[in-house]
């Protein structure tokens, strides 16, 4: 099976300078440390790249800051679904003249319990916007966050008014049935699991790939995962490292304990800024955080 | 008790052209005929008026044609918070340049089960980058639409961090008593309700008006509460018919029934177009609204 987007993408965390704007620079050299340690591709600008938290001119500049480091326009997949279409088609044409044809499109989320033809018209309006037959979109369904959720009506009546440009979904419910019954339903549409312990049974039930944002720390274990999903003997110990991993990245509120965790791994205190209205670990949990980080399992093999 | 805003301000509606822009004159004279009915302020950009749905440049220019119209900028109340906390400096800081300084300033609404601390530094982030002593800052507490509530130790501490510049709320949670219980615990501070039939016992127990949706049809009636609140023969007259119209706008989805009620009482067709992720009335309901809308109480003395 062929799919428009797959394999191991990253949820990359966005590192923040004491003033709050995005430290382009590290930002740049996170996502290089990300393809080398197995990532497919870069999902920047999501939830856990806090996009949402940033104007539409740092979105620019942090997509660009990856392309200037000479990380591929094919590598790089950043969200532009904001809650203003026409911020939206902005953001979406600034990737795709930027040689960026993958972006994940959130639908707009302000409004709540709005009907799916209301979904639909505001993804058409969209698409029919751009006009432009490179453009692949990543749907995004992730109802604790939006309130939003995409139903299975709704992807399909997306695919075939929008064949070859609506190609996936980022499914982070954390409802595996959900997603594989939505890779069950349409063949060649691309599912992604948002939580990494779900890439494995995802990958033996039709599903593409992920995007998460444990990989920001352990690639290496994931690309384990989708290059070897039928050998037990290289998956059961990359599993296990995975589920240790993002048991902890969950110990806490998840976005700042993540980037903690980068911070931890890196050496780079800068990853301890969060934009408002997240909020740093407080020094205790910080403390238990590192303390609990010691002992988690390196790399497998 | 003087507030810093107060009486009836409507959360006004914005009209369409056909391809889903701004219809800026249709706009603006709808806010003056607002005014004419009764109104002491223009709540524009706010949740009935789809703003969310609006780029930043649509949202200047919807402000900016109040102002060109010749509205007082003390008359004009426009909502300036998105999930960007730069955009919503930006919009309010526009705002404040053309002389309007009451903002009612909606938190930023991604992010879900976020702290009272990140909250307020969202808040305190704003207010604190603007740095003018000019800003009237009217809070915005809408769980039903932003999932971000606004607890009553919050608002304590920005009253507290930023006096005088933190006056009110808007709450349009539908629930009185958390409307009574913020006026009983913050006297000066301005508690407006968000729902029409809520005007009249809020006032009674320390209120300081209303922001709502159905005085873009019936300002007169809410005219009528304010200034004769403690005249029952004048007001209960006027609360049944609020109640008569309130129950047909909420008898649909609110905002394309609110619109389409404006339409049927002004027979300008404009007001029939919403925004995606909203649909439009199917013409089934339409019709239904109309029949109803017919029946509807005129206006009392």
């Amino acid at each position: 099976m062929s799919f428009a987007i797959s394999g191991v993408n990253c949820a990359a965390a966005t590192p923040l300078n004491a003033d709050l704007t995005p430290d382009l620079g590290l930002f740049a050299s996170h996502c290089q440390q990300l393809l080398a340690e197995g990532c497919h591709g870069i999902a920047l600008l999501g939830t856990t790249g806090e996009a949402n938290s940033f104007s539409l001119a740092q979105r620019r500049q942090i997509l660009e800051a990856a392309l200037a480091a000479g990380i591929g326009p094919d590598q790089l997949i950043p969200g532009t679904g904001v809650n203003a279409a026409p911020e939206t088609v902005e953001l979406t044409r600034h990737a795709l003249a930027n040689g960026v044809s993958r972006v994940v499109m959130l639908p707009p989320s302000y409004y709540k319990s709005v009907s799916d033809d209301g979904i639909f018209a505001s993804y058409a309006r969209i698409i029919e916007s751009l006009g432009d037959d490179r453009l692949r979109v990543i749907l995004y369904h992730i109802p604790q966050m939006s309130a939003v959720p995409l139903s299975h009506a709704l992807i399909g009546r997306l695919i075939a008014a929008f064949p070859g440009i609506v190609v996936g979904i980022k499914d982070s419910s954390g409802d595996l049935a959900n997603m594989q019954a939505i890779a069950a339903a349409f063949p060649g549409f691309a599912v992604l699991a948002g939580a990494d312990p779900l890439l494995l049974p995802l990958l033996q039930s039709g599903g593409a790939g992920c995007i998460t944002a444990t990989s920001n720390l352990i690639a290496d274990s994931l690309r384990t995962i989708y290059d070897h999903t039928s050998d037990a003997t290289r998956t059961a110990p990359a599993q296990a490292r995975i589920s240790a991993w993002r048991t902890l990245s969950n110990s806490y509120v998840q976005i700042p304990t993540i980037k903690a965790m980068i911070g931890l791994k890196s050496g780079q205190a800068a990853w301890n800024r969060v934009l408002p209205p997240l909020v740093p670990l407080s020094e205790a949990q910080a403390a238990e955080l590192a303390e609990t980080f010691a002992t988690l399992p390196g790399p497998v093999s």
